[in-house]
């Protein structure tokens, strides 16, 4: 195999495995050529990708290494992402009773979904997160997408304990919205203990379904590293969720009223590393 | 740019904008380099994909022209997850009361969804599909990871008609397993008028929730253009629904016994394109 044909098949060999160690063996194998030149060809891949922030390669020392690639979003990408989005979500026949904005719409579109999977995924891509939490139904494709991103399985909370999810622990919590008592479930043999969780949602408005995700989670001793959500409200300001990260943040949604939406929401407390800076705030 | 640089380059642009059309003014423009140096480069990365059956490159002629690039998947790869799937899947302790197949865990896993994703989009790669419709809730990942690779919407329905979505259309239909009165509804703003739709879900047994799903979409002039599965059942034999195609077939879940599972499920009628067989008949 000549090295530009090797080229094409490490490129697509390492984006197709995104967060997963590759061996050098296993390139050298799939490739029929030596470690001393496929490693060539992991550095040139690295450089060219870092050149235009498409993605990081890291290389992993010691028995079990190998290479990874982590994806990344250019800044001039995101910012039009953004924008897209601002222009698209910020339209007062958007605003529904009860003052919840309609995304439906949005967050089934399949480059939305990709690009917050990516932005999310790089956003934690240094968190030792291994499980992606959503609840049920709405943050579901976007968790989906970040779980993919970051190599990690998914799991999905329930609103009710189906026979299909075999054993269940299930909490109780008080709607914010509807003032009932309601459940949280999840299956016990989908959920590992101790896990190093990221929750993700689609909104967020005082954080009580996190509140809630959370309380469900320390029943299987997991550590939450990190919220993310695509949508938060500017208002209430304190929430009971206090790091999280949004994507975007929305002011008051009062119908007839313009829709307000900017870029980015409350970061993770002491964190400093994310470009989006604290808009929310 | 060198040419190497050039072909890292082009085929990460490729793979991740999945079954889009891609213009050689785009490649040409974000590589600094002659149309007719990209094509060359396009041609080489065909070649290289085809050989190993890792995607295909097609060419779109016309002044709305340029590449597209499409998932495949190739045979040693899809084996080798079958028989993870059957390993993991076959083993009596995950048969629910009721008769049903825990599968939560597995439905999770990331490179289960991207795997599932990739057969699914490279099952339906030659049908103009433009939505994929799911119900909630365990279905949607695999929906979200099939949308992904044929670049279209996902849609979810509901079992409930929720303010978050909308104006929304509803059927009511009575459930296989409870025999009550129930609803699906889905956002009339997310699903698109006149669509052509590509129906996909984790579990069928007699097919009651696809008879629905279409039922609902004739609500939308939809045509439906396929229905997929993650598993099947080997009985009933007779569905609601004819026309499947299932990833993996399951024998009768009794508790105590043997669970039998199968890669492959009921094709499309009159469609020979498939590689999988008619295992399920």
């Amino acid at each position: 195999m000549r090295r530009s044909e090797r080229l094409i098949r490490i490129t697509k060999y390492l984006l197709d495995r995104p967060n997963s160690t590759v061996s050098l063996a296993e390139l050298a194998d799939g490739t029929g050529a030596a470690k001393s030149s496929v490693s060539e060809d992991v550095a040139m891949i690295r450089d060219v990708l870092a050149q235009e922030e498409l993605g990081r390669v890291h290389t992993i020392a010691g028995a079990g290494g190998g290479v990874r690639f982590q994806v990344r979003v250019p800044t001039s990408l995101r910012e039009r992402f953004e924008q897209r989005i601002i222009d698209q979500l910020a339209d007062p026949a958007r605003i529904l009773p009860g003052g919840f904005l309609y995304m439906s719409d949005v967050l089934g579109d399949p480059d939305v979904l990709d690009f917050a999977g990516r932005l999310l995924a790089e956003r934690f891509s240094d968190s030792p997160v291994n499980v992606v939490v959503t609840v049920e139904t709405k943050g579901i494709p976007i968790a989906v997408a970040t779980a993919h991103y970051l190599h990690v399985p998914v799991v999905v909370v329930r609103r009710e304990h189906r026979v299909t999810d075999g054993a269940a622990v299930s909490v109780h919590y008080v709607s914010g919205s509807t003032r009932r008592i309601q459940t949280m479930s999840v299956s016990r043999r989908a959920m590992p203990t101790a896990a190093r969780a990221l929750i993700v949602d689609d909104f967020m408005r005082a954080g009580a379904t996190v509140q809630t995700v959370k309380r469900l989670l320390a029943e299987f001793d997991a550590e939450v590293l990190g919220t993310a959500v695509f949508m938060a409200t500017l208002e209430p300001e304190t929430k009971l969720v206090d790091d999280y990260h949004a994507l975007f943040s929305v002011g008051p949604l009062e119908e007839g009223r313009d829709v307000l939406i900017v870029p980015g929401g409350r970061q993770h407390l002491g964190d400093g590393t994310n470009r989006q800076g604290g808009e929310a705030e």
